[in-house]
């Protein structure tokens, strides 16, 4: 399913890099299997392409449905993990044109994942007078950004269906037993579906977190599980013919070797919000204790247009992932009798073509230029490669979080901000912390 | 219209930053204006506002206003500065929704900035059976991506309009004298627009290159010139109060303090492919020599919970730039009378107020983490604030460069991927590249 090619890394890593690291990779492959590692509290979804919840699941696509059904559009209400999976495999699989295609499944609206007034009232107008229905996703309930996005959604359901019928519209993917909106859904009697205990929210795309708004938009969510199973049995045999072994070892002798930042690059544009979730994944899981990898991102061939100069000569800082598809359809370029353009040499070729040759140039000149290359070479865009993806993406995380001897499943930097906001906000409890912040602002 | 606070990098580099680079930004300054360091050919953007082509300019206009009648769609072919700039504002002024939103207006395709055969089917099937326009953007005519999508919409206008329905929708925007797309434009008669000699490809979103597809989606082209033209008249006067003289300094010593990152930070879910465009202005423009700070972006606050983890704690290799917008609309949070998720302490507060809240919060955060903030604070979204915004990256670009010592206005590494592509693709005359690159792959 996945071919991952290496040799473009000849020069620039140690070439004993694999051997060296078997004995970590060993380790950290038991680690995440025995959930015995740092984190591993949060190691639930190592084997959750096997051991999902198949009444829930059931009760997904059965909701899914009813969703369809219902409603023209499904606001989709989440930040960070419970916002990034699902709209990464829409885009990836629906098409980042999801929205403007003519189809019989919903629109989806994703919101409270910021804070913007305008993002805000224009989501609104985008629903207009059309049916709707809201797919909360919140752990605690008590998040600002979704909190806020919900009371107004909800407020919104219940003024256009009433209290009744904004009950039949609402969907709480929630803690299973603890909460504020865990506590709300009880009493309201929403469809509640399951953030695992043990599943962190980058990790929370194969759960009801994802599962359920990618179901809506028409993908084949049995599928995108299947193709995570077969990930999952397939990287669980160890040894140095493993993918993601030979990934993870590549990644962590690079930065040891002094790469810092890991460019993801795909020539898909779709692949775009694909790319937001692996850096949530990686910068989140990695970027901790002053380490890590900074993950970046981008889209071939354009940003040959645009980040190509910087990539070719710039500092020399980077390495570079990409991530190949083979195209789903064919296009044949035209012959243009005057040859204008000068590119009769192509004509009657597929467009495929080109993009494979770009693709081959690009890796050379890129290599030349002292920027090592990884490739990922996959077959054409599905529910099911596109779950194998996923679960390479996530194995291949937690196997490079544990060689770089970091805990990959918390994240404590995220609180420190939050902080500084309920003080500023002015959350009661909190009035010292405010004068002190107020006064270095 | 732009207030920019450095006081968040006290501690992060010399007190006197400034002056030590006076004599630098000085000669940089003067550079600019005489058109007389490196590149300085390509230095037509410095006076652009004031000296553009008002006869063409009317000329855009009332294009504009023609394809606005004969189309419901624009296909907008371009690539790098032919593509990013016109994406940038109208996803910025006009939305990233704007293809969604129900309007007066054709909706804006984008096409020939990549080589992906799937998104090109989907291109052709979004327009459907719906009249549509084409505008070229191509200063040599020959470039691979832009070229073969002309053959294909060209051909697509021709079967469907005749050959001279065709010509009544091409937009031809291309060099004033030479090249494959001057000649065909002349000898068909499409209407022509300029890519100016002195204007390169990044610095040209306020040329016909940007503006007609600007235009199209309804923004005030005039109004953004004048944005512009402002920033043009106040940041030409030089001294430690102009603001892109401080930028550029603070920039310039952050890098050589050890930062290889620029962080480009919105609240605005909008300013997605602003970021993208500002990469491009200055990744293209400083990444030389092995030299230069890596652009990323980061849309906050979605990424405080992705990336956050990461920039509060990971390498400590980056400094952030903050752009703030003031809202356009208000949104007043509603009270929950039974206070489910704890926020009733934010009840009838302004959105905004919780934005702005966040934004001072993450500041203090991130630079107790050790990342240096810039915080550029303007007035609320409108083509005048977009302007004045445009110039002003484009002017410290400028700056920024000279004081990195490199040409800011070429892009010799571009082409190194070009030959391989060529060579690959069997193109005549590259035949002896063509087989000492397959013998590397």
């Amino acid at each position: 399913m996945l071919n991952l090619d290496l040799t473009k890394l000849e020069g620039f890593i140690p070439q004993d890099y694999l051997s060296q690291r078997m004995a970590g990779l060993e380790k950290a492959a038991s680690m995440l299997a025995n959930h015995d590692g740092p984190g591993g509290d949060f190691t639930g979804w190592v084997y959750l392409p096997r051991d999902y919840d198949k009444e829930e699941f059931a009760r997904i696509q059965a909701a899914a449905k009813k969703i369809q059904q219902q409603s023209q559009v499904l606001v989709v209400i989440g930040i960070g993990g419970s916002y990034l999976g699902a709209r990464a495999v829409i885009d990836l699989l629906a098409s980042p044109n999801y929205n403007l295609k003519k189809k019989d499944t919903p629109d989806i609206l994703f919101a409270g994942n910021g804070l913007s007034t305008d993002a805000l009232l224009e989501t609104i107008a985008l629903i207009g007078d059309r049916d709707f229905s809201v797919n909360v996703i919140s752990k605690s309930g008590t998040t600002t950004e979704p909190a806020v996005a919900f009371r107004i959604f909800k407020a919104l359901l219940e003024e256009k269906y009433g209290k009744e019928g904004a009950r039949e519209r609402i969907y709480a993917t929630t803690d299973k037993a603890r909460g504020a909106l865990k506590g709300l859904a009880d009493a309201e009697g929403y469809e509640e579906f399951v953030v695992p205990d043990d599943v962190g929210g980058r990790f929370s795309v194969l759960t009801a977190v994802g599962l359920l708004p990618i179901a809506v938009a028409g993908i084949d969510i049995e599928e995108l599980m299947g193709g995570a199973a077969q990930a999952m049995t397939e990287l669980s045999v160890g040894g140095a013919e493993n993918p993601a072994w030979q990934y993870a070892a590549a990644r962590h002798a690079l930065y040891q070797g002094g790469k810092k930042v890991e460019l993801l690059a795909c020539y898909e544009p779709c692949f775009r919000f694909f790319a937001e979730w692996w850096k949530q994944l990686y910068g989140e899981s990695e970027g901790k204790e002053g380490k890590g990898l900074f993950p970046a991102s981008v889209e071939f061939t354009a940003d040959l247009h645009s980040m190509g100069q910087y990539i070719q000569e710039g500092e020399r800082l980077m390495f570079e992932t990409v991530v190949q598809f083979a195209p789903k359809g064919e296009f044949i370029i035209p012959n243009d009798p005057e040859n204008v353009d000068g590119l009769n040499f192509l004509s009657g070729k597929p467009l495929a073509f080109v993009a494979q040759q770009a693709m081959r140039a690009v890796i050379l000149a890129h290599v030349d230029g002292g920027v090592p290359n990884v490739r990922i070479e996959m077959p054409a865009l599905s529910a099911k490669t596109a779950g194998y993806l996923i679960y390479f993406f996530e194995y291949v995380c937690g196997l490079s979080g544990y060689l770089l001897e970091v805990n990959p499943f918390n994240q404590p930097g995220v609180e420190a901000y939050k902080v500084n906001m309920y003080a500023l906000l002015g959350k009661p409890g909190y009035e010292e912390q405010k004068k002190a912040l107020e006064e270095r602002l």
